[in-house]
């Protein structure tokens, strides 16, 4: 079983250091602490036991450390930045880890391009040595790329020449769309194994800047000074200590505080679902509280809770192919919740509270099995849990109540945050996405802001997929479950790839979209995987053998 | 060898007829005409080689009929309009045949809605029957689709349930974006064998309108006389006939009048040559002239070759990963050329040729290989051929003269069809494009149209990618080749698509980017193509045997 969870003290891989509102992240990778055999991750290469601990990182600087502004990655190697994902692991897993590490390194990616912009807490990359591969994507990722100018630093993404993959963590689409890198100088780049180096890696704009070499660490500390000064970060608050999780895990189940995962493996599915607590937070306090609670304020710890799950369901739950939300509780206690961080995004931590939703429910968006909700008696999908509606591919509404059953008929409510708070990898709201084609009937839902909408009302409005009464539920949700379960699991994910991001689109969807739906065919590839393919033959000296024939 | 020219007066599949202002264009499908061997095209099922007699006619529709301002697409049968691409056919290609069908069928589905909105002769979709997968796809492409009410007709794209593929002409992506169709409702479409039929159809926004069946063919009529009303086409002018292609097919060559192929086998790489012709059009009576030349007029001539050229080395030369773009001839002339084509965008001939090169210059773009351009003393990238050049993965152009030889040194030189005439499928320019990191650089070029600019003055502007003197091309260029070969094609493919397509997203890119690529993905996993895969299996009775793991 794969954990996400871990904590600075057990870092293996990285080396966290603080400097009034400056954080340093040092690349040191144990070569020895591997997630997996068969290969030591030299020359700071990584696996997803190195990612983990960078997302962990990512987010205890957050949520832990407000008065940090601006956060410097480097490497603690003297003569690599970071060689990138390890090639000896790539080859030897299996199609679906490829895919997940991918997914993965790349939402933690995106969620250093999120604190850079959302949380103000800046980051800035600063490379000796070697970034080739993932470790360029890494520095990619960040505002500002600093290099040296030594005759030895160098960027590079080396996997098209060497290894018969594309670089996986967004590179070629950060490249061309986020440093707008001329075509041709890309296409050049990307087919160098050494890469570039020196002023013409800032001449065709791959880094920021380049610093001879015994200047290298007063730029670094200069700029990151410069990056800390337009931040709005408080220097004295106190941050939150993000706790560890407790949870159990059984054969079939997972449980936290607000979240249970329960697997029927007979029909596949996971159900998920997400309590509301007992007691709200006073209206007038909220934020005090809230900031005493720390990670135990609900909204807090239901997103680590939903997180921690849905990462849990992809790596160590493959055949789990339907996932069902379901929420439980009292929904005005939700809405006091939402409307706490909605009303206080001038707060630090309401924002940093109101952000982390927003990169889980892309979690959830993004993930690669059917997402389906059941809204029932009891339930409470209200503002954030509400878009988890949103954001399944169907949703069941029970019209009425259960036979025999004394909880009075479902609804749902909107909140002002439905409106803005939790946009998509497309950027724009799950709702905007919705009605698309019938965009009046955003202003329609906005006008029910805060009211309980019984199942008619959100059929009508288009909230809900279907609304069954007590007779047709069990029927109807067990053909869909029967249904689903007898799809193609690749063929649902391809299609849901493409019907769940309608609308504009951005540099994320076009790395989730676009870049790994090519990697996903070419890690298929004989070229690539085959036992005569780049990847399997990579340091063992042979050469590759190439079918031929373009496609 | 796959063929792709063809006549009205040899169509197998079509039925072609003309009232006045509207042409039906009837799907008339005979089952034993096949492009290979072990299928039948039972139902209004389609290969290849139906496509290529749809795209023969949407091409004579505009260049032929400039009366013809609405054409109906509908079907000769009774109870189907069209079940989509064959599936025996699809179960025994080769990969590369398949990717190669789809991405065609695709563009003939764009150059529909090119028809549509820029050359103002409308498509229209009359269904009757069932119109099944690539049937309701081809439906999407047009712009108004009326269905009959009729408790039979009905739309579909059981590729999911049924095929264990995805709809490959561009259907999931038209349905959300292009129809907005809501995306839980999408979902459920999509996973529908018997689809949606009725005013069901409507309310989903799949059709945009069912009329009862005695009714029929008269609301067709009516609807079809609507859409001519708002055309600009001319009732009076004469049409251009596309006669026949004169072209030689040789074992390493091809030769059309104005565009040459060479295949060196070894490399493999293909050699493009452009050529201008010998003489320029009169600028005073250059509209008048065009149009008595027809088919002959440079332009349409050099424009149907290369589009033919592409093709054929598409379908037929799958080896040849490599494309290096060439020009021969006077740039004055092609500039005397491409200017009476800017100058004269409201007449429809001038209007169809740019268009027409509009979407060759794409079919360049989406091509799958590695594209150059060499830029040589005697060349003349100018205006459209200039595009040419901004095309390709990267360009070489010789500073200076080669030694011994008399031709004097090559220069570019951009035409105000440089920026606007071409947009790419991103919908903004090739420069544009080129240029999203330097925005000013595209006024910089603007301000040179007409000069010729010399490899110093290309260099300075970006404009190519390397300058090599004579001393260095030779080295350079050989060593780019073999380089450019002994990388894995897939790899390749998977790159070029990523690095080509920078800045915005249009649902053109994001058929060719995402859906595509998917798709590609699919094709090669064995939950569809396997031997216990649903592709193969399909038709035999036979249950598909599903690797479970979702990735």
């Amino acid at each position: 079983m794969i954990e996400f969870q871990t904590t600075p003290g057990s870092y293996r891989h990285w080396r966290l250091s603080f400097e009034d509102s400056v954080a340093t992240l040092s690349m040191d990778v144990d070569p020895d602490s591997t997630l997996f055999e068969g290969y030591q991750l030299k020359l700071n290469s990584y696996d997803l036991g190195v990612d983990i601990e960078l997302y962990d990182a990512v987010q205890r600087l957050r949520f832990e450390h407000p008065e940090i502004k601006t956060v410097i990655l480097d490497s603690a190697l003297e003569k690599v930045f970071c060689a990138g994902a390890n090639i000896r692991m790539l080859g030897g897993a299996a199609h679906a880890h490829k895919v997940n590490f991918c997914k993965f390194t790349n939402e933690t990616r995106n969620a250093i391009e999120d604190a850079s912009e959302n949380s103000k807490q800046r980051y800035m990359c600063a490379i000796r040595g070697t970034a080739a591969g993932g470790g360029y994507e890494l520095a990619l990722a960040t505002d500002y790329i600093l290099m040296a100018d030594d005759g030895n630093s160098a960027v590079s993404l080396p996997e098209v020449p060497l290894l018969a993959v594309l670089p996986g963590t967004g590179g070629l689409t950060r490249v061309v769309d986020k440093r707008k890198v001329r075509r041709d100088r890309a296409d050049v780049f990307c087919t160098i194994e050494e890469g570039v180096r020196g002023p013409r890696a800032v001449d065709w704009r791959l880094v920021d800047e380049v610093v001879r070499g015994s200047k290298f660490d007063a730029a670094v500390q200069e700029r990151a000074l410069e990056m800390a000064a337009s931040s709005d970060r408080p220097a004295q608050a106190g941050g939150v200590e993000l706790t560890q999780l407790v949870k159990e895990v059984r054969e079939n189940s997972l449980h936290y505080e607000y979240v249970e995962v329960s697997i029927d493996r007979g029909s596949r599915v996971a159900t998920v679902i997400v309590r509301a607590p007992d007691s709200a937070v006073p209206a007038d306090s909220g934020v005090e509280e809230a900031v005493g609670q720390g990670a135990g304020f609900w909204p807090l710890a239901a997103c680590r809770q939903l997180d921690d799950a849905i990462l849990h369901l992809r790596f160590n739950e493959l055949e789990a192919g339907t996932l069902i939300f379901k929420t439980e509780g009292n929904a005005d206690i939700v809405q006091a919740y939402d409307d706490i961080i909605s009303n206080n995004q001038g707060h630090w931590l309401m924002r940093e509270i109101a952000l982390y939703w927003r990169r889980t429910l892309k979690r959830v968006d993004l993930t690669s099995r059917s997402t389906l909700a059941y809204v029932e008696p009891g339930s409470c999908f209200t503002g954030m849990l509400a878009e988890l509606l949103f954001s399944v591919d169907r949703s069941y509404m029970l019209d009425g109540q259960f036979e025999d059953e004394a909880l009075p008929a479902a609804t749902i409510r909107l909140t002002e945050s439905n409106f803005g708070s939790y946009p998509m990898s497309n950027g724009i709201t799950r709702l905007q996405t919705r009605f698309l084609g019938e965009p009046e009937t955003e202003d329609l839902c906005r006008a029910t802001i805060g009211k309980p909408l019984d199942a008619m009302a959100c059929d009508e409005l288009g909230l809900v997929t279907y609304i069954p009464d007590f007779i047709d539920w069990d029927d109807e949700t067990r053909l869909l479950i029967e249904e689903r379960a007898s799809f193609s699991a690749d063929c649902l994910t391809g299609m849901e790839a493409n019907l769940r991001f309608a609308g504009p689109e951005t540099m994320e969807t076009k790395i989730f979209g676009r870049l790994t739906a090519w990697q996903n065919w070419i890690f298929q590839r004989p070229n690539a995987v085959g036992a005569e393919g780049a990847l399997q033959l990579y340091g063992s000296g042979a050469r590759p053998n190439y079918d031929l024939k373009r496609v």
